[in-house]
């Protein structure tokens, strides 16, 4: 995998930003600091500064951040000023729960496919409008429907595999839910996601902090 | 909130230490350089020297760190070292797929008891074993089962009331899994998951770096 010079921390930071400006926009703010955008990340205002001087000059020193122009930066940076079409293999609970999560459209993510290699789930039609693919069909769906991301919500066993079947058929962004690590090529990029990591970070505060 | 003195992002990077040093355990690995440590988790190898230097001296310089070792100092440092009881309101797809997630029992992280408020679901047992219990009865079963953690899956119309039950009963520590801001007292600490930062990530990554 290629890296860049900006780091991963930052990127996640934005995105961080991006959410507290659209809360700031929903209660009325027009414009922001970067000391109180920082309090609200639980940053520090340099580092608000440096993370967005990676990209540019957008705040008016002594005034602060436009609340809109801000987040439509972001989103330009982090290219969520547009659609992206995704595919989900493993139609379990925690497939069928994003499938519906109102998350995902909101920020313009979009399933426009799902995927299951059980007989039985095969063939029906999900509360989203959906129909649950053959798992087999994927690499022509992937063409047809122009699948930019792929999703894996597998048991951990065959997580490996389906991530070989995205990578062949050229989806080379991939989100793995299932608590596994995955080996792709270098032209492929992978985030997984592990919903313990906020677990330790809670049990360590609730040890150290009240 | 109380706020100590170690940054947040440190105990988030310990998190992922301990996930790489479990693997490298599995991969037959007995010691590891700060170098090695730091490439596996995508941070420079000062940084790995700092976050652990807040919690004492665990390398051998020129050796590294011993991988047991070293996974026992952070999970006591995480307080991880233990089980915690943990309690999930809102028993939807998203919330029956955490009760089965082999992640949290592996990691020391227990369901004993989950709730909703739907007479339709109330009484159901769940594949787990557990029985779904009457969100009324959340705080007697706090008591009772000595629950320090509360999980919320619900719709995010009525995620601040979960929380507001959780707070009242005395359990200070939230993973919300809702998509809307909650907020709670002082004394009691949340930490959200958003699925969708990591797609902002790989799309960042997708129109830089492929």
């Amino acid at each position: 995998m290629k890296t860049g010079k900006i780091p991963k921390a930052t990127i996640t930071r934005l995105s961080f930003y991006y959410r507290q400006l659209e809360l700031l926009e929903f209660d009325g703010y027009r414009m922001v600091s970067s000391e109180k955008l920082a309090w609200l990340c639980q940053v520090n205002p340099a580092q608000v500064r440096k993370d967005l001087g990676y990209f540019g000059e957008f705040g008016v020193r002594g005034v602060g951040y436009d609340v809109i122009d801000l987040q439509q930066e972001i989103k330009k940076i982090l290219a969520v000023n547009r659609n992206w079409n995704m595919g989900i293999v493993g139609i379990g609970n925690l497939g069928s729960a994003l499938l519906q999560h109102q998350n995902f459209p909101t920020r313009g993510f979009s399933f426009v496919a799902a995927f299951d290699s059980d007989e039985n789930k095969i063939g029906k039609v999900l509360s989203s409008g959906l129909m649950i693919k053959d798992i087999r069909d994927l690499k022509e769906t992937v063409k047809e429907l122009n699948i930019e991301i792929g999703v894996i919500t597998t048991p951990p066993s065959v997580a490996q595999g389906v991530a070989d079947i995205f990578s062949e058929a050229q989806v080379n962004a991939l989100l793995n839910f299932s608590p596994t690590q995955i080996h792709v090529p270098e032209t492929c990029l992978v985030e997984n996601i592990d919903f313990t990591i906020k677990l330790d970070i809670l049990t360590y505060k609730l040890k150290n902090e009240i």
